[in-house]
């Protein structure tokens, strides 16, 4: 039997260790892949065009979303972010589950119109930690760090709609947690009825 | 802050291997415990009053009842089984987490006293397996067998109110579905959102 993927949204603040749990999680697994988002912002250095993001034109954004070719999408910091739906829907069909890492307003654009998709906020134990974090990545004007601080606090306060909360203080706890939670979500009673009925 | 305990409760046909999926959890824990539950059938060879079961007779339990002393209670191939209620409460409150096996009727009558405890469904990969465990453990007749067997399908039918299904095939496989579904539960919105509030 054929299982369809299952669609994972992952949030939380920039800074927080999304990537870095999740890449932890699908190491190593054909069944599982980070979808990759569009986006109208201009790549960081490192960033390879295709791996963190499909890096497109405000204009052919605005055009995706005219022709209804986004899953979800969010203007954030001045910069379109966008899921591309055709990517999405042809892994969970073929069996692949797919990471989303979206923002708090595209993840409920997502749960409404898939809403058996599993949503995890990911958090550092603190603010504080996180503009440590922050900090220390260096990638961000002091100005731009108190602006996702800032964010962090709205989105907070927006998150009640997640399922899970991952608290990443130490990344191997974190990645363990994530993949409890796919493994247990496999386990749910919906998952597994074929099991009572076929006995 | 104390944790209060959660309460898990493990059903699923008599040879599934609930007990032993539980004790390889709880092993080494001091936070974990399984309850021991009373009973009015006889001892089987080798279980010890207070460690399988408390063993007591038919007036004692029906006393038990009467002064609402059982969280839960069923009769089952002719003989009472009960959850002392004390004994659970006073655990959950000392910040322990505590198993209950006990079968569908008592599960629903605990559902309802207490939504939040986790509920779980243990099976054999198939009847026919679950049969030749049956006749390999050699504790019942070959009509017993039947009665079980059939009691399972009963309770296969009744089950759509567990939160969980875990097929014990191999049990270090079953084992760590096990912990995963209590970390994932640790894990829950509901049980975390206190990360968010005070950030």
């Amino acid at each position: 039997m054929q299982t369809k993927g299952r669609l994972i949204v992952i949030s939380g603040p920039s800074g927080a260790g999304k990537s870095t749990i999740v890449f932890k999680a699908i190491e190593g697994r054909d069944d599982m892949c980070f979808s990759t988002s569009v986006t109208s912002r201009s790549p960081r250095p490192g960033e390879v065009d295709g791996r963190e993001y499909f890096f497109i034109d405000r204009e052919r954004f605005q055009q995706m979303i005219a022709d209804d070719e986004l899953l979800e999408h969010a203007e954030y910091v001045g910069n379109y972010y966008g899921t591309p739906r055709k990517f999405v829907e042809d892994k969970l069909a073929a069996g692949v589950s797919v990471f989303l890492d979206i923002e708090v307003q595209g993840a409920r654009q997502v749960s409404e119109k898939m809403p058996e998709a599993i949503k995890i906020f990911v958090i550092t134990p603190s603010l504080e930690e996180l503009r440590r974090r922050l900090v220390k990545r260096g990638t961000d004007s002091p100005e731009a760090i108190e602006g996702r601080l800032r964010r962090a606090r709205e989105e907070y306060a927006e998150a009640d709609f997640y399922d899970y909360i991952i608290v990443n203080d130490k990344v191997e706890v974190a990645a363990a947690e994530l993949q409890a939670i796919l493994t247990a979500e496999n386990c749910k009673y919906s998952s597994r009825k074929h099991w009572l009925e076929n006995a």
